[in-house]
């Protein structure tokens, strides 16, 4: 006992009895909250849930923390893995106070203390797992994984913050976690704040051994030192009496080298960070065994609710209440459930408290970023097609500028698995380096600890980072290759959903968007072949719309400029946009785009040959390169069937295409029948993605047989990039067919077929010479 | 040079110098393969697309098993991660003659390495990365992260087969990658084969470090050692002379290793399977620098295309010629350009070759599962509704069944990340023990290493292991909570892409499908709350429609049981099964059940009230709980509007739903009509999913705005089961009040209102008392 003496050990002792108690009464009871009469059958909830395993583990941490963060001043926040412990944290924030400057209803009282017992797992309520709801929680923890992470991400640039992150060993498990460890190498002792990991090692999932249970300690210190930890070991087991004290000097250790670690920055970059094995029993404090001689405490018979039966069986009751009375909370508690006083002197106050931290509402952190005005980065395009230049590459230097403009704040990184340069982007690394702590003998560029590109080959870990750092007042971007953002599909998934659940709760204020720059995009990597051609992240976001989800196709340089913008400075969405990083002919001048990003949607009337009346078809396009292809069709068209009245709609925002009941975006039903002409209009519409994102869209529009996609239809391979379009029906030629064919004109189906034997001669000379047609390869607008 | 005399050391040199050759003109060149005259320009490439930096490495392992496997007859797989390596690995293939095999245009002569060059990266050739196309390849690689996992499931029951697996220092950043280390937990040494993976550290990625690059020896030792392996470091930088013989002597070492555990099998279960670091420059071979003096050899520029502008520079293309003329290929291949003889006898011949390991093409050792007749598992159900039973509970004996007729075959596994238990399978632990090498002390149940069920809280290893397991002839089935199998999105998309591509090669089996059973579905994961709800899996499984993904949602224990005696009898598909772990009424008798399955959709009569006339509106459901809502929407409805004409319509293929020209399970013009009526009728339709799911398969059905959709609309947390349905406006009064306001009887509107009302009051009653009404909960259908 040597950080902690005898009196405060009793107090934290007291303090956890008490969160234990709450803890276990939140999961299990209605009524009767302290035990003041004899336990009966309707004091239990009807529906008993949650899951207590976990609970004791977290709060010996929570309270740890509690300690340490009174001890030594260090603004802490907790980010917790295991989210369905939840009521730990319940308890806790409830008796720290932070539950009741959230909501007057849940005061530290016996009202307060009623009130979260009976809403926690209720209908209305309390969700049984953490979620945004909760003050203090930037992690939900529901799906495991990305708890450290998150953690990782949210310690970015606070160097004055600590971010306690506890890891459950069935996380331990999941990939993403695996993968996490190496986030120390990341994380810069000068600029950013520590991270401190506790592997919660209880050794049980719901039914299972972990895989963690079964190595030894020299396997658990080699495994995280070989990451570049230094794993300190606590183990709690039949040490209930010095656990708080074991604990605290590993903490009070920990604490102190992280300090020195900090205090030596310049000298100390490639120093392990201390990190902390927790072993202790599942479901600490329960009785040994149940009613049928199956273990309780220690096995993973705690996992979730730990003695069930209670409404039909008295027994089960009694050993309930048994259990629960063993916590004696009329010692903890008066009469009215009001604690006793020294339970509230025992954590830190103010804004101290862990729960209070202002970092777990980051939207209240967040000011504005400094964008830079866009025309001085902007195309000149004296008409349309009267220009070439790449996307991506023009939007590298107004990126750079915002790097340079936000080195001081510090609130502005760039998260990307597959690197700047390959993306086109590393104009960026002019204002930045490189992250990366550690020197790599050899290399001939800049890695510094305090760079703010962050790149690592690891969707999840980028995911994870820029969750913890927009969560906490931070702003990102996330460039990656289109056909691996799937990776992160389930992380996106809860993200949005920590989103929609935010923006429920009044006293969350909103946080930088979530954007994503797909910048090399399936139809041309045609060099890579069939596994870097995938579109289907759109699907993914789609499922999102009603939740912040945003799909954007801007077709050229300027369009991304404009739409960039708009995502940089927006709140509370997830902005998927998809541009190209090859030079191609541009369309719109500035004011033209910003227009036409306004818009989401719209005619080209420089592009069509309908004079403005009605068009016998209506081309459609969403995406760079479905445009070009598109305006190509034009072309081909004006040759080969000039009496044919075209026009040309370009959509930039997706979701203008669904009806504005579906979605707010959605263009209203007078803009779409302008766009798309009226009944019986065909619309051939070439589309960037799977050609179905734009059929579930269409679901409510008039007519919705009259559109007649062209997308990508899993048809791919290493090729040319015109042979590509062609195997999915997307060539120019394949779009002027189609369109020739859905007219009344005479001759469309020699137009048409003659259309296709052009392409099939495309398709040979590819075959033949290796490379397209120089006819496609400098294809111009005229 | 212990294990290598000096001749053989030189013979393997001469070996890699011929495959380094061959990969670099395949990257470069169209003619004068054999530098017989002058490089000039047209004889390279139009397009040069390929990745050289890990070249040699892959060659140096690749030649080290060659000699391994002559040495010691041990049949061995080659898994290579780095699958943009593609041109080392063709090159071994063609040299040791397993692509002549497979194809008669790839000879080994000069014919045959002019066609092997030419149709690398070209249009209609080989892709750029690994594929299906290429002999001997089970992991395509191109999305980085699986390699490890798909070996460790493909040694599973193989006891004489060697797999190594090649990891590149990229990958390993992965978090897939990271949490597959743990997978030597789940080898037994007794029933399984080895695996030997080969950290290839060469440290750079396309234009940065590695992480690994930065760790030491100690480090790596430790990191790896803590997983459960005995990494051996061979570092071949400044070596090239010795680099052969260090690597054999560290392959010998680790195979002696192997065949020492696995002789002592029964004592060796905890022991540490060796692995190999190999450190080795990138694109070894190189020149130092090139023409701006930027390092090439052992530099990230050696990653992709490492001399680039041959077509415009001509010093350029010296460059690139002195570096070609550097392998001496005149030495190695005769005028003609078949290989010299002393090649010819360095690799192992016929079965031996790494090309030629049969599992390599699985579908040719995969023999039919013996599966159980249903009709003895089936549920009796008198009458429909007649009878409660829970699906899975149901499934649970049959599998059992299987397992238990696959014990001596041993080819038969389950691979579940949430724990059979959860999912209400743990019958099939009846028949076999969860498999892990390790004993854990304390824990009451079996754990074996020969156990078939593989339990591990990761969807990428669950999803890695049951890849390499079916693609090498096993059979498989991946329970999995329906939230989290969006974890392996991405897996799923690069899976796909591999069986669709195989399905065009001629020499390549059928494989067994691939079945996911989500079996924890959102409806009925209101305790768990909101993360644990989304049903978005089956939308990504929808972009794989043409390319074997099928999505199956039975509505009760009986058509599970027949759809999952269809999926694991059928090959190439990806199948989705959904289906429910609780207590539910019983709609099918096994005749009936045979029959709806079969049809993939349905009228249901007896649930109907259109006396097989014309109905006023059609009441459609997909999913368990859809239909259990809408009969009970359809009981309402009797007693609200007794006039109202009804159909019930379910779906148990949602394919069924397309059209037959989008898609072969599509249903029939005639079928679909005498289901959903005809023009103008109504259809109220229930979806498990998001109803964009459905919204996009009925584009080009007639008048598909007649739809209207209910599902889930991403509205969700801890609630009661009702309460659920109704905030996404599924119930069975939501069901009801839409289709009487949708029919043209009088009074609809005021019975709409009226039984939205009642849903008003449960809802209502369900947070005053924190459960579902028993007539919601004790439902029965009548």
């Amino acid at each position: 006992m040597t950080a902690l003496g005898a009196q405060r050990a009793e107090e934290l002792a007291r303090y956890r009895r008490a969160c234990d108690y709450i803890a276990a009464a939140m999961i299990y009871l209605r009524s009767n909250v302290l035990l003041d009469r004899p336990l009966r059958s309707e004091d239990v909830k009807p529906r008993v849930l949650g899951h207590w395993g976990t609970c004791p583990g977290i709060t010996l941490v929570y309270s740890g923390l509690n300690r340490l963060v009174r001890d030594t001043g260090r603004r802490t926040l907790l980010v917790t893995g295991p989210g369905h412990g939840a009521p730990a944290v319940h308890a806790n924030l409830w008796l720290e106070g932070t539950h009741a400057e959230h909501d007057p209803e849940l005061s530290v009282d016996g009202h307060g203390l009623r009130e979260l017992i009976q809403r926690f797992s209720w209908p209305g309520g309390f969700p049984s797992h953490l979620s945004p709801e909760v003050p203090g929680v930037v992690h939900e923890g529901g799906e495991l994984g990305y708890a450290l992470a998150t953690a990782v991400g949210a310690a970015l640039d606070k160097p004055d913050l600590l971010v306690a992150c506890i890891v459950g060993d069935g996380e331990a498990e999941t990939g993403p976690t695996a993968g996490s460890w190496q986030s120390a190498k990341f994380l810069d002792p000068k600029t950013s704040g520590a991270v401190l990991p506790i592997l919660h090692l209880n050794r049980y999932k719901i039914s299972s051994p972990t895989v963690f249970a079964s190595m030894s300690d020299r396997e658990l210190v080699e495994y995280f030192g070989g990451c570049g930890w230094s794993p300190r070991i606590v183990d709690v087991t039949g040490r209930q009496v010095e656990a708080d004290a074991v604990l605290a000097e590993a903490l009070d250790r920990a604490h102190s080298d992280i300090a020195e670690i900090q205090r030596e920055a310049d000298r100390s970059r490639d120093a392990a960070w201390p990190m902390i094995v927790l072993r202790s029993p599942k479901g600490l404090g329960l009785p040994e065994t149940d009613l049928d001689g199956a273990p309780l405490e220690g096995s993973f018979h705690a996992h979730q609710v730990p003695i069930d039966d209670v409404h039909d069986d008295p027994e089960a009751l009694r050993l309930l209440e048994s259990w629960l009375s063993s916590y004696r909370p009329r010692e903890l508690f008066d009469a009215h459930g009001t604690p006793n006083d020294d339970l509230l002197s025992v954590p830190p106050s103010n804004s101290l408290r862990i729960g209070m931290t202002a970092e777990s509402n980051g939207g209240r952190l967040r000011t504005e970023l400094p964008l830079p005005d866009v025309g001085r980065f902007a195309v000149d395009v004296p008409a349309p097609g009267g220009a070439q230049a790449g996307a991506t590459p023009t939007l590298g230097p107004w990126l750079t500028r915002i790097l340079r403009d936000t080195a001081d704040r510090r609130d502005f990184r760039i998260f990307c698995p597959d690197e700047l340069e390959s993306n086109k982007l590393d104009a960026a690394l002019e204002a930045t380096d490189r992250c990366f702590t550690r020197e790599v003998a050899g290399y001939d560029r800049p890695l510094s600890p305090d760079g703010r590109v962050m790149e690592v080959l690891s969707e999840h870990l980028c995911q994870g980072w820029i969750e913890g750092y927009l969560l906490t007042g931070g702003h990102g971007l996330f460039p990656c290759y289109e056909a691996f953002a799937s990776i992160i599909d389930s992380m996106l998934n809860q993200y949005a959903k920590f989103l929609k659940m935010s923006g429920e709760v009044p006293w969350r204020e909103p946080v930088s968007s979530l954007n994503y720059l797909l910048t090399s995009e399936g139809w041309r990597q045609e060099h890579n072949g069939y596994s870097h051609q995938g579109p289907g992240f759109i699907n993914n976001v789609l499922t999102k719309k009603t939740s912040g989800g945003r799909v954007l196709l801007p077709p050229d340089a300027n369009t991304l400029l404009v739409t960039m913008r708009e995502c940089l400075s927006s709140v509370d969405r997830i902005n998927l946009v998809v541009a190209g990083k090859h030079d191609a002919p541009q369309w719109l001048d500035l004011p033209a785009a910003e227009e036409h990003c306004r818009n989401g949607l719209g005619t080209w009337p420089w592009a069509s040959s309908d004079g403005g009346g009605e068009p016998d078809v209506v081309l459609a396009c969403a995406g760079n390169i479905p445009t070009i292809e598109t305006l190509a069709a034009v072309q081909l068209l004006r040759r080969a069937l000039p009496e044919l009245r075209v026009r040309v709609v370009n959509i930039v925002d997706l979701l203008a295409l669904a009806t504005p009941q579906a979605h707010p975006n959605g263009a209203g039903d007078e803009v779409f029948a302008e766009c798309f002409g009226g009944a019986g209009t065909p619309v051939v519409f070439a589309f960037h993605g799977y050609p179905s994102a734009v059929h579930e869209l269409l679901h409510g529009r008039p007519e919705p047989n009259r559109f007649h996609l062209h997308g990508y239809r899993e048809e791919g391979t290493t090729t040319t990039p015109y042979c590509l379009l062609a195997s999915n029906t997307m060539t120019r030629h394949d779009l002027a067919a189609d369109a020739a064919r859905r007219s009344r004109l005479p001759h469309r189906e020699e137009v048409a077929r003659e259309l296709l034997r052009e392409r099939d001669e495309l398709v040979e000379h590819a075959h033949r010479n290796g490379t397209d047609a120089p006819a496609i390869r400098e294809w111009r607008w005229t």
